[in-house]
């Protein structure tokens, strides 16, 4: 399409499809602290179930843990799927990724079952080689 | 597998996952002429639920815009996930993209739910440096 | 993240991204055969159906045609997704691929359904050429 921004190259992709299996693998295990870690130091993550955002580490740990602790109780498994990802270079270097997550829910002795599907925007910026998400705000379509 | 087709390189492949991404959210948020934009201008639809394909930017346009239109009557949002993709080139330069399409369907209020799993199989050509469908078939798993 | 293994390139990615869609198209197609090709000849798949795992093409063929003909007898289609994906290169050459699976099941006039969504950890190695599974560990989140 005409004026469509250009999209990363392919080793910019596989690496930015390398860094969502990793960073929704830690929340899906529970590893709080890991994934908050990809993360900037002062990273900020609107959730469609907050009115602000969470921001930095120590606070995003403390989300993941207790949403672990939550999934825990209830005898469940979260699993986030990210797909129909674009990368787009910004001119300072930031990376816009745009996806759509669905979330799978998966209780003991079954059955899996789609619980969500959000639209995610996260502005990745790199640091000392690896890639963080600056900035992340995730919609839902089931929400006005 | 000996005899298999080889698949595109890495780069066409990154460009062709960025392409249906940005084709069903151009679907998927009633963008009809956006959407109709990334076929060829005789580009051709066959989808599983009519008999004979539609052809041509006006009739694709307006296809959507119809489909469009009635997910809002009924409050709904569909997302077209395209997964498990591949990608061979044709001697004649064009690209043949197969891959399987799950619909999401949310209504407001929720819940999310799969609606359809679809087999779609395009022919890709390049105009203008852009990646154009000119030739797509659909069929669904649920019918004969 | 510090000490994480390095990842794949992107050629390998999309190569692996490759294998898995003509790797579960052969099976959900009900081509055993062919799909236990993938696989080196004393290629191992562990199951979460089964106590042990499977050894060698002929019996992975006949698992496979046995899975096809209980899937045909209910009137029904499995279609194998593999997301969140990601390919570590190993010392030796072989490279350590782990995704998750979901399976939806499609029965004749509908509805799609997602039926399971499991772990998989497969270690992938060369021959000839052509990536070939060496061994395949597959876990389930709704069993303990």
């Amino acid at each position: 399409m005409a004026g469509q921004a250009p999209t990363a190259p392919a080793d910019v992709y596989a690496e930015v499809q390398h860094f969502y299996a990793r960073q929704m693998r830690y929340l899906d295990s529970g590893e709080a602290e890991t994934w908050a870690g990809t993360f900037t130091a002062d990273g900020s993550f609107k959730p469609p179930s907050l009115p602000e955002p969470v921001r930095g580490r120590p606070a995003l740990t403390e989300g993941a843990r207790q949403a672990a602790a939550g999934l825990a109780a209830e005898g469940q498994t979260h699993r986030h799927w990210v797909g129909m990802l674009t990368v787009t270079p910004a001119d300072d270097g930031s990376l816009t990724a745009e996806s759509q997550v669905s979330i799978i829910a998966v209780a003991q002795g079954g059955p899996a079952r789609l619980h969500l599907v959000c639209t995610c925007r996260d502005v990745l910026v790199r640091e000392a080689g690896e890639l963080l998400v600056r900035d992340r705000v995730v919609t839902r379509d089931d929400r006005p």
